[in-house]
């Protein structure tokens, strides 16, 4: 087994980086120089002048997005600012190229500041078919993303947010269908007040959920708690119609589903017999889950996931960005909208045939080359219907 | 014979633009993506996160560059704006990469205001080893440039100004050894108001020339005229020192050099006879120069340059913007300072041994794979002297 951090390094020296830049013309000749730049340039600049829309036609624009970062919430390392980002973006960059043919450039800023993050991403967005938003600290991320998607009309996404979202859907509503149960139906529970836990929220309510507990370090999110941190306002009074209160143990008695975006070991094994019959447990912390998959299958769980790939059904944020880029670039839509989000997700799920779905096969291999085109056909259609 | 413009449409439609990104890391398996992106990335991060000079030896940032434009004054066609002036950053980074091997990223930004323009480029810079300001309008692109130079620790060049100026020092070396001159002695007439004018003034007074006219639409620029725009005034006090008054006619009476930036037709045959003896011409306006060989050379010139391909001594920038930026971050310089530009431009010159230097060969051909070695070794060199 290769130590990947190691490799990484190794690897990261030896190339400078892992992204280089191609060209798709010869610069052989003089002709080739006239052709490449001036003065054959010139006809191809004067023809996007005259019609804006051709910069799809005649440029990179059309498959080309910034993948851009402040830093300041890189993986599970934190507020590491823009230089130490900049492998992370990278090996995104990787994957956007490798899983979709979409060339992504990273862009890390050096601000921190909410109006200053939106203004830069305006004002680069012109040679840029999309922006996919990284590694961008709560709260700001939430109003950066709002304002860019209302001011740009190209795609804004933060994958952090959203990407996780639509991959723990996909998983569900396979999960859900190995135990005869819907999503309407069923009683949810997100530990997790961070970015991914209101993203998994808001977009399992969009999808049609209608009983969802988000709990945080604080226990149940409820309208009647006055102390609610802005950002759990909204959640509050869509959640939790029964202003349960208590904390996760509480809120985990009858429940259906378990989503984890929290910390290590905080669901205890004793508590999933609390559970409805057939629970399905997602632990995503990473890389310790909120509870190991042994003690979680020993605890009586029908479906466990995580988000490592040691273990069975890997909620991998891979299978979801690659496609959706993919399929907004090809419809060319002005934005993701939660329908294409939610096409997305039932796009993943239905990569794998109902009849080959086992209690460890709900979520298709990364590898699996029929993800990207099933994603991106689902995101296109979605684009089609909502536009 | 390739219609130029005809085939670049063509072109640029096929591949969609110009450039794509490549990785240079493999992404076939789940242990390639551990290494590409999660875990291992995170020990790259951590690794310049503890030290941030590392982000030259782990990242892109050492080979890659921002192409910069706010679509103000692109080629000839004037302020066409963001979007239309990709087709040209596309190419200027399709030669960054053919002739140099960096790796250069279009950025046009939608805004033409100096002080957001700073801000923005403040703002992308982490990630990239060096910024090329391309095509930005007169004056506000020399405040973009200084203050840019100032408050970046990486290499600032707009090489509309520079890359033109090193070039012609770089001819205008070879042209005075075959005439016996020396930059010195030789009084040399400006014509062409502009960035490049001022450019080419102020580099070739720092290469040591002593005896400069600028000329302008209003004439001879001097310190007695009352009306001189800002960016004049301070050439005025280090040129024409005799305060001498005129037309371009007048300026050009026992002159050795004329450079022409300026417009088609300005330059008259009869006027030539009243230079100096071996009179030098570079005609540079695009695509038709202030006078066409035939003429000057009947005018009795010595040595005659212009910017097309298809007469002898084309004066290209490209034989100036790829080497420099190569010197530049092979020496992990901070700036690109006036003497790494002179001596890029006696590296240009010093390509074409003396005994090889004809009056129709004074520069070498843009396919001469000796001239990126040369001028990155030259850039290098004064780089270690400089600081």
């Amino acid at each position: 087994m290769v130590d990947a951090k190691k490799e990484a390094l190794r690897v990261s020296e030896e190339n400078g980086g892992k992204l280089e830049i191609h060209s798709k013309v010869d610069v052989k000749s003089m002709e080739d120089l006239a052709v490449a730049y001036t003065p054959g340039v010139a006809a191809v600049s004067t023809a996007i002048h005259e019609d804006q829309s051709k910069v799809y036609k005649y440029t990179g624009k059309k498959n080309t997005i910034a993948v851009v970062t402040d830093g300041s919430a890189v993986l599970g390392l934190g507020n590491i600012g823009a230089e130490a980002a900049i492998p992370v973006m990278e090996g995104k960059a990787v994957l956007f190229k490798e899983f979709a043919g979409v060339d992504a450039i990273p862009i890390c800023l050096n601000t921190q500041n909410t109006e200053e993050i939106i203004s830069h991403i305006k004002a680069i967005a012109p040679s840029f078919g999309g922006i996919n938003l990284e590694d961008i600290g709560a709260p700001r991320c939430f109003e950066i993303e709002q304002r860019l998607k209302d001011e740009l009309d190209i795609p804004v996404f933060h994958d952090d947010q959203h990407g996780t979202a639509i991959i723990v859907l996909g998983a569900l509503y396979n999960a859900l269908k190995l135990s005869n149960k819907k999503l309407e139906d069923a009683h949810i529970v997100i530990n997790g007040g961070g970015a991914a836990g209101i993203a998994i929220t808001k977009k399992f309510l969009k999808a049609g959920a209608k009983n969802i507990k988000l709990v945080d370090k604080t226990g149940i999110i409820s309208e009647d708690n006055s102390k609610l941190e802005q950002r759990h306002k909204e959640i509050a009074t869509l959640t939790n119609k029964n202003h349960q209160k208590g904390d996760l143990h509480e809120a985990l008695k009858g429940a259906d589903v378990f989503i984890g975006v929290s910390a290590p070991g905080v669901l205890k094994q004793e508590w999933i017999k609390d559970m409805n019959e057939k629970p399905i447990i997602f632990a995503m912390a990473n890389p310790t889950p909120e509870i190991m998959p042994d003690e979680t299958k020993k605890g009586g769980a029908f479906i466990v996931g995580t988000g490592r790939s040691d273990f069975p059904n890997q909620i991998n944020n891979v299978l979801a960005f690659p496609g959706i880029f993919r399929g907004a670039l090809d419809s060319r839509a002005y934005d993701i909208t939660d329908k294409m989000q939610i096409a997305a997700a039932k796009g993943i799920a239905e990569v794998i045939p109902k009849e080959q779905l086992t209690r460890d096969y709900i979520i298709p291999d990364a590898f699996n080359q029929s993800v990207v085109k099933t994603v991106a056909k689902a995101v296109q259609n979605a684009a089609k219907n909502d536009g």
